[in-house]
């Protein structure tokens, strides 16, 4: 029934390939299907002003998909003067998921800027950017640990994140593009390794749904978070 | 243990007064305890340039905050040159909440623009906005029934908004912002007035939630929208 | 002969209510007729660069409409990336008037922002701005005042402004947005409670005036501003 | 008494040199005293959105400082990405001001453009853009009528701008930048050949001023008005 | 002498690999040692305004760098409101140098955007950018040949770049960043097959050069166009 | 054969007048043939950032045209919110190139800022920047000097720029904008008086050039360069 003859609960092929840029702390290239996004970890010994002297850290995230990433080319945002909504909504959440599974204090007066660039898009950029994300983080902050900067690891946890749907009446997970794009429900699902929440958003447009489907949809998630957990783990091994 | 004195799951005092100004096809001051929202609907007989010759009509929203509508003044965004991220995060979904309740081929190639102003903030300004700007829509639709304009009622139903979270490790209805700043976790939940879910999102910082949490949060918000939905019906009576 | 049925130097009626936000340290919506605006006053504990270490205080305005305060919406000024030029002409008078009539060695090196906004305009915007604006500003310094940081009234004298102008050859008091878009010659002035004058903004587009015309319009001003500064005293009072 | 040694009511030297770039339909260099002004106009057989089809033209203006026309440099307006506040309210009356000496149904549906761009500045600039704007206005005019594309002359009479001030307690015409900065109420009056009044803008900051001191600056406007349109009258004879 | 040991009139090691997206009309990865550029080519059947109905195509680039493409991070210029003028001298540069390639009669009147986003930078991005951009843009017209929409070849040669500079005093092929940033004189060299030239930049900044160093920068620059041409012919192939 | 009757090696007459104007440190207004720049100095004893407690000072420039410098008006940057792609470009050139004429040790810890500002254009205008701009710097160092502000006199030697092309088949010295708008090819060459070579811009749009050809116009730059250094060594005397 799914256009790529994926079973409903069925997670596209994930790869997670680290260390692609020499220049950044921590990098990887996530592969969610033919969704590809450039992961890269900044460590900076500043924070910004509102967090000065609180002796804690601060994780943040920037969002960007090159001009022709998508089917038909996209204005590049630099010579629009800004940054579009989607994208702020995009970055906000990324950062946001990522700071959950971060323990400030341990992480000390530092930043991590986590740069999260679509290469290729078909469907789920924002999730694969938090799960590409926090492998990109892992990695910069062993590399603080294994230098002797830190020594309490402040990573609580995993952080990863999947969208699920209702596609033609079924609930599905790991929506692509072509699914995405028909879907009446649709919603993210960001989780930590034991299956606690993070943030969920689950919106639908022209249509409503049900306190049952919204279960049917984190049982559906619960699975593909777990399949993600263990390739981020497999890949900073 | 609230600090307001309320109960767990007691709204703060509603009150909406609509034909606050004499231009718009619709308005509405909505009071929700000290958060209070001028919201203003009005009518073009155009759509934006992707709904043209679609036989559909649109529904969009701003969001926007007076400068000292809150605690401490904060620089007007006309100022700043741009809409923060928050708004634009914000207004995008006024808009797509109060478009779920929408039949866009009854409502005919025209479109309806909900601005939602705050007069002063005391938490669930976004809520309140969705709220009070179904009250305004409501109104411009009447006025175009009224006139004839329209044939079918295009609203499918109300369309309302609460805020819930857990707060000194409680669930609570409808956070002010003494609540809302200290919550772990923190949900805003847009139902019809059925109780069909439009938009869930619910996030921590920090934090994280169980399943059992979010319904518990969910129980609340149920309860919390049938009051609004109650009042936006007198409002409009 | 006026559309409104007044006389020639009739004002339209005023209101002035005090205390309509709870975060500003001064507050009022000042109804001229039809128009409302809303104006608070914020006290900062810091003077712009310019001002630093001269032992003198800072008094200065911003002014805004909302979208939908006019007859046909206006596009937000916060989502064209800037402020338009007739924004920035009002909001500069606003100041200047509000300074001339400040003594600001006695306010001491502090700023007070006054802002103004636009919830309803049916012409004159500009003049209850100040007028409305000199209220949020006496409420504010009363407040210094009263909590001994500031010793001499700052304050020398009522601030207040009205329109006038030559519309269908006559000179009247006070225009409404039906007079104001047809009048040959429309003023501005500012003035003190004892008369003397602070700013004259008297122009015309596609007509001109004589000095005998200018002065019928001053007489005219006289008179509103005498029942401008007696709202005011009500309102403070 | 005055710093440059001129009697109360004395202007500085007046040059207006037309003619003095290749490309522009008017053109010419204004030098009062040490303010020097390049104006030049452009005729584009277009008008603006709001005037198609109308049957009237335009004239509009547009006013600039160079960065080392000043005592000290000034950052470039394209640098800073937008027009200030004080350079919007400038061309905003130049324009104003023109526009109310021109027949706009005998101009025919086309727009004028007057640029005047500061290349020394010693105070009175807007004045001497007014002043040297209609002059180079009145040649662009000249050349539409040896052409045949006007029939009736479009201008009214001569605009001609000038300030006056109270300076050291004295009414003084023309204000240089010593004066200018120093003066406690400041006007610039525009006017007509016959003496009728276009705009009056008189402000005063941290001062006021009574009728009495109004009507004398009045007096010696006229008498430096009726000096400049002369000079107007012989540059472009 | 060269920090990397190569030879004075050695290139880096080059890759190009093609189908790199599956989105894009044509797309390449190069490598030029350490410099990593995706480059896509978008064909659209429209071209800008100024040449509509010329019956001629048009070709034009953008470049970006993705933040952490270098040493330490840069901001993303999406961010900050605007392309820097380094983004803008370079994207014009390889929009040029492309176009010198092509007849824009043959290729008709459709425009293709050639996007060059640097994922990592050693040095020599301009030129890898325009040597990679051309095999986008070669792929790209095959594809429009191959369905018929083109029938005479528009592309008359190769185009691609080197960089030369005198490094400690010696005249170097290929600069890479420790090179680039310490070498007194530095030129950009674009070439078609045959030697001829396109374009040059040889600039120094604190020092200076002879026309007889500039030849030996021009005869390495020949050395080196021939072997990029090749790995281009390699590539397409 | 040149539009100008001018022979193949002949320049447009040069004038530099200098100290145009009061306020800057050193200006001049140079004009070769129709083209007419403005260029003033600015000294200020500060330096940017990135060159804060180097002990060496910085040299930079700024660009811009008037409106109607053009044939037919261009849109004025500071309305358009930012400053072009070409203007830049040519601003970072002139910079450049004024900073490889200056020993920034001797001239100390202080910025001097030359602003080039086109009155009236008819091609070679970045040309005529740099020449008149080295003008404009010569004399706010003699300043300096005269002062006793500088010891060691920080030009190493002028700084002038041509541009020369292949117009019409033939190479051609000093284009104006006839020519420049037909040339095939096109060149700016900056020199020091010695005739050593600062910066060569040489590029094609739709043809190519070989190295005999950008011999021959090194030829004319070398003749052209010496004429400019002549002109500005008298007007400097």
């Amino acid at each position: 029934m799914r256009p790529s003859g994926r079973n409903l609960d069925e997670m596209r092929p994930i790869s997670i390939e680290t260390g692609v840029t020499k220049h950044a702390e921590g990098s990887c290239l996530i592969r969610c299907g033919d969704t590809h996004v450039l992961c890269t970890a900044t460590i900076e010994e500043r924070v910004p002003p509102f967090m000065r002297n609180s002796g804690q850290g601060w994780v943040t995230a920037e969002y960007g998909m090159l001009p022709r990433s998508t089917s038909s080319r996209m204005r590049r945002e630099a010579t629009q003067g800004k940054q579009g909504g989607r994208t702020v909504e995009i970055q906000r959440l990324i950062g946001r998921a990522l700071r959950a599974g971060v323990d400030r204090v341990a992480l000390g007066e530092r930043q991590i800027t986590i740069d999260c660039d679509v290469i290729q898009a078909d469907g789920g950029t924002r999730c694969a950017s938090i799960t590409g994300g926090w492998v990109a983080l892992r990695l910069a902050i062993n590399k603080l640990i294994k230098a002797g900067d830190i020594v309490t690891d402040p990573l609580i946890s995993n952080v990863a994140a999947v969208s699920c749907g209702i596609y033609a009446g079924q609930p599905v997970l790991d929506l692509d593009y072509p699914e995405d794009s028909e879907a009446g429900v649709d919603g993210n699902f960001i989780m930590m390794a034991n299956g606690q929440l993070i943030e969920t958003q689950m919106s639908a447009e022209g249509a409503t749904y049900s306190r049952a489907q919204m279960n049917e949809l984190l049982d559906l998630a619960e699975k593909g978070v777990a399949e993600l957990v263990a390739a981020q783990n497999a890949a900073v091994a």
